[in-house]
């Protein structure tokens, strides 16, 4: 991959500066270039890119480099940047050409978060509808960009505080995937609730779903834990529903990659399952997520396009050095899943905590509290 | 682990004999002792333990060199064999007494499947009901243990045939754990009812969940089915959902580690998750276990013992060479989980597959078909 070469080790690259002053990614003023946490190499060690392209950028959504739907959300729209300054264009109309090739190139590089068509068609309106030079137009993009990176911190926090409502002291949670800072431009969605909440003096405990094949939760969300110093056990996934099944849990929560108008809520393979568990236990199960993951344009989950990725990423798992699996074993390696709105409590926005009928409710999020 | 020096590559052992010519474990007449195939090794390589020991028993059972429910219950019945074989006793009295602590260390290597009491308490029966000198009596240990093994095989086999009868030419079936020829003295439970419509020329396609942590579907389960050449795709056990809700699976098959009284069944961790998942979506549950597996002394699947092993099966997973939780990390590792009976649509024994309702049903099995 192109841009590996251009990963160095974070202490190396800014010394002094910790992880929590740290966004998960952000644009160097300096280098016109974007800086992003490589989320592959955690928690081995905290390096981080620079990405000076569209391509760059692309392949960064698309190796997972860096992964949550709000984060890639925030890539996009420094991709659609980067573009902008690429473009070798002469006219305002070959520029708006060169951009939209750059909005398709970005939004097909993973297909289930919407948030990721949510901020490049957010740049693209912007500069679409704008006049000027160029650089006017240059200058516009990379501070929508920017907007879009700032507003995402701010709707996490206030996530956060709807969310934290839902939280009692000595909660036992049980989280999937990582919805932490790292999937996020900082403070995170599902994890910013849990964030939040202990930042309140709640006392609580989080059993973090190791989340198969790619362990964004033994991975990411494990360290986070440990970063803010909330306790937490790993599970493998599949044993979620015997701590539920024995009383040991008392919340399910989980982000969120694209919800349909009626409530539907794609989200990372396994999230079906767990919400099941959880519902044949009345555990209540709340998704966090903002507005943007919001798809008011499918009427339903099963309209949502479920990514499809290497069988390698299931395959690849080594123990003691060793590779498990036998010689030409095949896989299938679906990313996402869709967990039926019936099996959602609340699904927690940044206007508010969104109870059902979600189809009704959906609706009035985008025009604000009553 | 002591036994562990004993394990030789089979290659060397025994030149020229294949897998499919073999039982996963068998007492060797002239050299006195047990052989056993180390699941620990599998697929990477196929080893050859001798076991001389009772307490190289108890370790193999612990540590998992042997795993499943009827292998470990042939294998505790041959422990008792060596226990015998080990036995300085000048007295009959004596001798019963050594065999009593054996059959008590063996019953505790592991507490969650019942076959393995089952088969410990049926060679005490046999010998405190013996009369004869101490080498009468060792050598009706032995034959009871023998018994047991090549029962074990001619009753799977007997499952096999009547689960075949479930399964339609086409199905995918989904599968949980091992539960093959590895998993039993030979070839298998609900694998062996998946192998039994293969031999019949049914077409058959497996997704086999890999079974997290000790990935026994990964590693032994795809392993054995392409020994057998029946296709397969292995998917992370979090996947089940997805592929259960878009129809892709006609069939969910798994075994028992120890069935109670009302049809509650505890099997591998996760199976419950599984379970549910199909039920949701109307396929098929079978859980294929011989009577030995049938524990009616509990009324109810909460009264069974569930085994917590080391949360390092659950943190030391690697992928490219490295270990992938941050330093420190804690885990939890329940081994098994409790499904209850409204989520199986029938159980597969050797005498029959047993329909709801389970609490009237278990109790005529023992009696035979009507």
């Amino acid at each position: 991959m192109r841009h590996d070469k251009l990963c160095l080790n974070y202490s190396a690259l800014r010394k002094g500066v910790v992880y929590s002053d740290m966004r998960t990614l952000f644009w160097d003023d300096d280098l016109h270039e974007l800086r992003m946490i490589d989320q592959r190499r955690l928690p081995a060690s905290l390096e981080l890119c620079a990405l000076h392209s569209l391509v760059d950028v692309a392949e960064a959504i698309q190796n997972m480099t860096v992964r949550g739907a709000p984060a890639i959300g925030a890539a996009a729209a420094f991709g659609m940047a980067l573009a902008a300054n690429e473009s070798r264009a002469h006219s305002v109309a070959q520029f708006l050409s060169d951009l939209d090739i750059a909005a398709y190139t970005l939004k097909t590089s993973r297909p289930t978060a919407v948030n990721l068509a949510w901020a490049v068609e957010r740049v693209s309106q912007v500069i679409h509808a704008a006049t000027g030079s160029l650089d006017d137009l240059r200058a516009l993009v990379l501070a929508e960009a920017q907007r879009i990176a700032t507003e995402d911190v701010a709707i996490n926090k206030r996530m956060g505080e709807h969310g934290s409502l839902l939280i009692d002291d000595g909660d036992t949670i049980l989280h999937h995937c990582n919805t932490g800072a790292l999937a996020a431009v900082d403070w995170g969605t599902a994890l910013g609730v849990i964030r939040m909440a202990h930042e309140q003096g709640k006392h609580v405990h989080v059993l973090v779903d190791e989340t198969r094949p790619r362990l964004q939760g033994s991975r990411l969300t494990a360290w986070e834990l440990g970063q803010y110093g909330i306790p937490y056990e790993i599970i493998s996934d599949n044993m979620a529903g015997y701590f539920l099944r024995s009383g040991q849990v008392q919340k399910v929560l989980f982000g969120a990659d694209r919800i349909a108008a009626n409530g539907d809520v794609a989200n990372k393979i396994g999230t079906y399952m767990l919400a099941l568990a959880a519902h044949d236990n009345a555990v209540p199960v709340y998704s966090v997520a903002p507005t943007s993951s919001i798809d008011l344009s499918l009427a339903n989950g099963t309209l949502i396009s479920i990514e499809e990725r290497d069988p390698e990423e299931v395959l690849g798992i080594q123990f003691h050095g060793e590779r498990v699996v036998p010689e030409g074993a095949k896989a299938r390696n679906p990313a996402f899943d869709v967990t039926p709105n019936h099996l959602i409590t609340a699904i927690v926005t940044e206007n508010g905590i969104i109870p059902p009928p979600f189809d009704v409710n959906l609706q009035k999020v985008f025009k604000g509290p009553n």
